[in-house]
């Protein structure tokens, strides 16, 4: 550096990079040697590696031309076909090439999907709480979102209703409706059978655009299957969002879209880059196509289910009176309610002093609110440090309730 | 499918969706039993599986958890390492860690820098003719751009001199310059040192951030090396962008960004999916650290010399009078002029009938002209098919030039 004057930078932003701030996506290998109920990262220690590896052989053995040329914008194409396949047999979900898009995990698919279908100001609907990333994510957008709580069966469907009325009455059309109908982030409550059925027939009445984001589907730990909203639409009013990065490898960054053909056509065209990785998309469809993910996954089920049991256990054996929590059939996430006056960012604040972290839940509303609440991720730790890391918060909580 | 009414996905779409069209993005699959002199594809023979292979399993042995979690949003904490010794070592750039951003190639490094800089409506500079998906990437950002013609010594600064003060006489500020000043796509053509110096005077007078894309800077095969910009930059004018795509395989889809601080943390801010896939970066970071770049690159250097050189060599042997072109030292392209009053569309079209592939040099003008320009790429044919190719063109040209 000379001492010469730099570029102005700020001056220079446009309006979604002025709204959007500056990138906060978090690495896991910052909670080394903490007890991190933070972010969610899948287990460390059974990630498949010697499949991967195995995986990797295969793919440039059989098609090592173009696992490593740039590929088709859809995706690898031997890893289209073997989404379809996996699709079909785990989700119930039938489907063509042309409704198939391969994106770089399914947040950039959320990413692109608002970006080919919004502009700021546009009105968005979406669950409350939700996913961290579709907050930033619509906040960089510029969308107004018009938020919908969700209760003990996902998403309120009477106040879905409403708010669809309301703007109906306004005359204003929502590009779409965003929600996690299974394990969802951040609540772990899934819809039932019938309240899918019931959102369906408001998204047709009301020609709706669904996203549905199902990131956690494969990892269920009792209870029996509810059909992705995806499988349920024979309208093509969903659009469906799955991941690799529960259940495989977040660090491979492959996800997808499900949609109708003009749809992803259309994100297809706001997608800069082309074809997402189409060595990493080679690797998976190996992975996929010699029985691995099924395995994987049947493994990843046990060490999650016990890890959740044990998440719950020791919520029970620790919390104070007044604390409330849900108790998820699947996924990552159990959503803590505090005591009444206690504060989630005073309590993570406290928590992360003693070698704790957890998320306060406001990161998951739109506007200013949920200070009662944390997200509790139990993916990422043993049965071990879920049992502790709940007791020192559990501490700091009566603490807390107690001032 | 059922008998019942589909969502109508037209009228839901952003007025970026709707100035992009569908995606397009070609594989080069398709190229299977033509002669191929269409895109920018690296040579599918001498693709380093092996050593790609390799990388991999020294990744996965080394840092085998977290190639395959979610990683931060700069990159692969070892690839950013790698690459600030490939940029000191090779292009001559010193950066530290918080001026990189590792991207999913070049393509998207430049979309996400148009996301986080410019609003529908903004001025921004461009060479011309210029990398097609330069042309897309601004005409769906909806930016308005002011072209600056290429000439033999690359950008030509005397008339970007006078857009500056034009602009300035206007009260408008353009948010950047993109240009690709060492062997051009599509021209081939590089801008000497003393031109570069000039430029970035210019910079610095008027404030301009410049986008220099440098894709094919280690790929020279004769001549002597020219600094790139962002090497001769003192003041941080420069965004940097580079690409694993033609120097190991651009199936890893692994590019950077090498800027301000702030500028990186703005692009960061408007990239959703966060880290580019931690998997493919640790396999590129051990591909780095092993030697095995500099070695493909040595070899892809006696490669592509020998099909520029047999590009030169046909096209000085078969082509009538009145064609030019240019004779680049390094690159993938040779940028053809027409005889007089020969429609390249045409040529193209005729050219396709007869098995060879070639791109109308229209795809690189932001408004409609170079119909009298075709980009030929060498890079993705064998020396014998560069021959047969170009003699098959040639003959529909002198055939369209006596018609």
């Amino acid at each position: 550096m000379t001492g010469t004057t730099g570029l102005e930078v700020a001056g220079l932003l446009s309006s979604k990079a002025r709204r959007a701030g500056s990138g906060t996506f978090g690495a896991p290998r910052s909670a080394e040697g903490r007890i991190s109920l933070l972010g969610g990262f899948p287990d460390p220690l059974s990630l498949p590696r010697e499949e991967i590896l195995e995986s990797v052989r295969l793919a440039l053995e059989r098609d090592g031309v173009w696992a490593l040329e740039y590929g088709a914008t859809r995706g690898y194409e031997f890893l289209v076909e073997q989404l379809l396949v996996k699709l079909r047999r785990d989700q119930g979900i039938t489907a063509r090439p042309e409704q198939v898009l391969v994106t770089t995990g399914a947040s950039q698919a959320l990413g692109l999907l608002v970006d080919a279908l919004c502009d700021p100001g546009d009105v968005v609907l979406s669950e409350q709480p939700t996913w961290m990333g579709a907050v930033r994510i619509f906040r960089a957008a510029g969308v107004e979102v018009r938020p919908v709580p969700v209760g003990a069966e996902g998403i309120e469907l009477d106040a879905l209703a409403e708010t669809l009325e309301a703007l109906t009455a306004e005359g204003r059309r929502p590009k779409f409706l965003y929600l996690i109908p299974t394990f969802q982030n951040p609540t772990g409550v899934t819809m039932p059978l019938a309240a899918r059925r019931r959102l369906l027939d408001l998204a047709y009445e009301h020609q709706l655009l669904v996203i549905e984001d199902d990131a956690y589907f494969d990892l269920r730990y009792q209870g029996e299957r509810v059909p992705p909203l995806r499988a349920l639409d024979a309208r093509e009013h969903v659009a469906y969002l799955g991941t690799f990065s529960k259940i495989m490898a977040a660090g491979m960054r492959l996800g997808w879209i499900v949609a109708e053909p003009s749809l992803i056509a259309a994100v297809a065209g706001v997608k800069p880059e082309g074809g997402t990785s189409p060595f990493a998309g080679a690797v998976a469809a190996q992975f996929c196509a010699s029985g691995a993910l099924l395995e994987h996954v049947a493994e990843l089920r046990e060490i999650y289910r016990e890890r959740r049991d044990a998440t719950l256990r020791a919520l029970s054996e620790t919390m104070p009176e007044g604390a409330a929590w849900t108790r998820p059939e699947g996924g990552f996430f159990v959503w803590l309610t505090l005591p009444p006056g206690v504060s989630a960012a005073r309590v993570a604040e406290r928590a992360r002093e003693r070698g704790v972290d957890v998320m306060p839940g406001s990161a998951c509303f739109f506007h200013s609110s949920g200070d009662d609440t944390i997200r509790l991720c139990y993916s990422f730790v043993t049965t071990e440090q879920i049992s502790e890391g709940i007791a020192r918060l559990a501490g700091v909580i009566r603490e807390e309730a107690a001032d």
